[in-house]
């Protein structure tokens, strides 16, 4: 679809470094809309790109995770995801995140979708993966700070625990509603 | 499902705020995970409830927006979306944001989802409804620094744009999936 937005588009006055920690990046820009009010304080947060993975192993099993987040404070389902680093691709990203977190590795990889984790907000965008046919090839490799519980659950369970909310994070939502959309029952 | 997490939970040994300002509310918390670490800065920002909806007019046209999204940068294709205010519930403010950001009201609303923007770093959830049958009862009511082209498009072209990742919010392309995935072609 082809839009006519005609001149949507802020214009940056002034930006500055607010706070720049190694989870906490964030600039506050002075704006001029095309209306020509002048907004002086636009906070944007720079986060590395993000990736995820819908994970399926050989004989059909979803690999989901459980994960203290600490930021609503809950033990969350969840697929595979993490952060690119500096010039990694999203595939490479993920495909190292699942050997990392999940010790699988191999498969056909697809990308499923690129969604904005928030549009308004943040600089990044997350790359959704789906992998078929993955197999275990090492142990976990975890990083200081993470403590994920791996296990397998068939289709008709994901598909369940989807139904009834128990997956909560949006970007991983999104996918595994578009995997479900593609592959029906 | 039913977990056995064990002790996944972090305990939280300070917590201070950093920035207050209305669009941006980000404490710092001193955390203790259940391995004994601590992990001296942690970062949560903390967010209104978000809402969204899927509003469908009585001959069955989609309403979508057009609106510019200076994180990335970009003018995004959209539904309908807002922040319910202090004490408002949620089906109240996606009601009163369609209202205000498209002049329609009306129809049978549904809960579609609940989903975290982020489990991990932001303290807020967002309601995904389905109004259907909304009918324009008023003109358009932007803040100030609201400028939202407001248009109408068959279930086929929302479903085409949704396949061609026209769409980029997470949280809206969660619900939209779901929706197709349950009104199939």
């Amino acid at each position: 679809m082809k839009f006519d937005d005609g001149n949507m588009k802020w214009k940056i006055l002034r930006s500055e470094k607010l706070i720049e920690r190694p989870w906490m990046n964030v600039r506050r820009d002075s704006v001029e809309l095309p209306n020509g009010k002048v907004y002086d304080e636009y906070y944007v947060l720079h986060y590395p790109t993000w990736v995820n993975v819908i994970a399926i192993t050989k004989d059909g099993k979803f690999l989901l995770e459980r994960q203290y987040r600490h930021g609503l404070g809950i033990v969350s389902t969840e697929i595979c995801a993490g952060c690119a680093e500096e010039g990694e691709n999203p595939l490479t990203a993920a495909k190292r995140e699942l050997l990392e977190e999940t010790g699988y590795a191999g498969g056909t990889w697809t990308e499923l979708m690129v969604v904005a984790p928030n549009a308004g907000s943040n600089d990044n965008l997350s790359y959704c993966f789906l992998a078929e046919g993955v197999t275990p090839i090492s142990e976990q490799h975890l990083d200081e700070t993470e403590d994920i519980n791996v296990f397998l659950c068939s289709r008709e369970e994901v598909y369940k625990m989807l139904v009834e909310g128990e997956f909560k994070q949006a970007m991983m939502v999104a996918p595994l509603w578009k995997y479900f959309a593609n592959h029906r029952f």
